[in-house]
């Protein structure tokens, strides 16, 4: 696939995939970042049509496809927070997510199969590539990684608006297990009933809720103990 | 101006603002929120002609101009969060600051009068309309209004990766100034100097900074208490 973008391009030459040709315009071939790097000098509209987006910031990238982790993998590390994401449908989301996810210090985010962004170029850009270090897993269902997760130890918290327990009473532990809905229609009933709780964060405004990737961020820095820089 | 979207027109219906004539599709013109709603039915592409956007979700209305807050407004009523945006330009950054803002319980969000995005539609998209309920002012000067702030008697915190104080280690008190800069700039030094103190998130992944809307909104909850759901 072609990423697009300075820091989609920039976290896929720091990080495990393949990197094939590069591209980038003139005034971006001379960032600090890619100094030393073999590229292809064009033009914009070259760049345009190699990675099929206008937001590509004078540079582009063909890498191998991603690699998708498996539910194994993702809980075989213990002390970390891991995401869930359930339909979250809108690439933006999802890479915004990935990006905050990575900063936090979250162990990998894991999607469903099907009805569900995949981790597309515009994913890459979205994440400002936090994908190419943060390992993300997609699983046939999610009901059933939420299982396997309990049996492993972990505790499961649905972020849902309703609920009667606000995040900031709650003790994530070590590797809280973290699950969010898609914008506008929250977690499936299921997949609410396979959490061990239900955590709201609370509104004080009139607006009917937080945007599922400003919930992500603050469920996030809340869960993965960041607020102190200590662990 | 013409607003679009579901959620920023129907908060526009509950808000302050005078609202003019609703067109919506069928469809959409079923929706329970616009029962009793004088409107106009008319088709997808009409609509997009009237709000010149495609992501209108089958809704727009005719409203009065968005009416600016002033720097003496919001500094008049002390006890909540204030949030300053240094130059902050991408119309969806501001919109999603203004929706956590609202969420959060923020008394009021500041832009500058230049090198800023404003109250367009497509920030009352962003913000799923939070901008009908929450002031917005535009000043001159932000080093000008952080001093009047600190004269007010607030504390004002400016966000900054470098910081050596993370953010979870301040006692934000209850009506302090948050301070933002733009995505890939930061705060602009006399901003920053403007400020009683910089706070830093913790990054704990690979890449460099979190976006400027998930790090307002883990400020945001962090500074107004909200985690708790008391006051």
């Amino acid at each position: 696939m072609v990423v697009y973008g300075r820091n989609a391009v920039r976290e896929a030459l720091r990080g495990p995939r393949r990197v094939g040709r590069v591209w980038a315009t003139a005034v971006a071939a001379r960032e600090a970042w890619l100094a030393g790097v073999p590229m292809a000098v064009c033009d914009p509209r070259q760049i345009e049509a190699l990675c099929g987006s206008v937001d590509h910031q004078g540079v582009c990238a063909e890498v191998s496809a991603f690699r998708y982790a498996t539910a194994e993998e993702v809980l075989a590390i213990g002390e970390r927070t891991i995401v869930v994401l359930d339909q979250v449908q809108d690439p933006q989301n999802l890479g915004a997510i990935c990006r905050s996810a990575e900063c936090a210090g979250a162990r990998a985010v894991v999607i469903p199969e099907r009805r569900a962004a995949d981790v597309t170029p515009a994913v890459c850009k979205a994440s400002a590539g936090a994908v190419e270090h943060l390992p993300v897993a997609r699983v046939r269902n999610l009901t059933d990684f939420l299982a396997q997760a309990k049996r492993a130890g972990r505790w499961c918290y649905g972020a849902d608006g309703s609920a009667p327990l606000p995040y900031g009473t709650v003790d994530f532990g070590t590797a809280p297990v973290l699950v969010l809905g898609a914008e506008g229609h929250g977690l499936r009933p299921r997949v609410a009933a396979s959490c061990d709780a239900l955590v709201a964060i609370p509104l004080r405004g009139r607006i009917e809720s937080l945007s599922v990737s400003a919930a992500a961020a603050v469920l996030l820095y809340a869960a993965c103990g960041g607020a102190t820089g200590r662990d």
